[in-house]
């Protein structure tokens, strides 16, 4: 359950938006593409903590391999308050990559 | 002699960037905000790799914490390519974070 749980939440959530987690890049890349042949104009790629720097290896393997005419719109970082399973709280770094298909 | 060139390279290149390594985030926090009372108007943060996440957490850390006047100005990524002391060639993302004092 765990592990049908992670896949629905890691790789796609709402409905143009790619979450990063700790599957290979390229699976997130093929989720971009999977959006943008489906005929989306924006794809939204989305990480918290440690996987920001995955984040960008997704949008650079993609602009760079396979779809050479998208380009970033937008880049946002951020901070979300998380609180632990043991009760502390603590602050956690966030990107969101604006990807949209060069006109 | 590894440690010197590293505490060179990791923190400070250029007039007003902050290279990011693998120190403490606080460490990067505290290279920034000597560059702003040192007059400086704009900051560059740049990181590649894993240490992207660091980027991100160490400007997210100055301005929640220390700067609340520093904004995000431009966010650039990027790849480049290394060569490895093997003589293979492999790509590896960057990012540039401009920070600037809010007027």
């Amino acid at each position: 359950m765990a592990e049908k749980e992670s896949s629905q939440t890691e790789t796609q959530t709402g409905n143009n938006t790619v979450l990063i987690g700790r599957k290979p890049v390229m699976n997130y890349v093929v989720a971009c593409l999977t959006f943008f042949n489906a005929g989306e104009e924006e794809v939204v790629v989305k990480a918290r903590g440690r996987a920001i720097s995955r984040a960008v290896d997704t949008v650079e393997l993609l602009r760079r391999a396979f779809a050479k005419d998208v380009i970033v719109k937008k880049i946002d970082i951020g901070t979300e308050e998380v609180i632990r399973p043991e009760g502390t709280k603590s602050n956690v770094s966030t990107i969101e990559i604006t990807l949209s298909k060069q006109q």
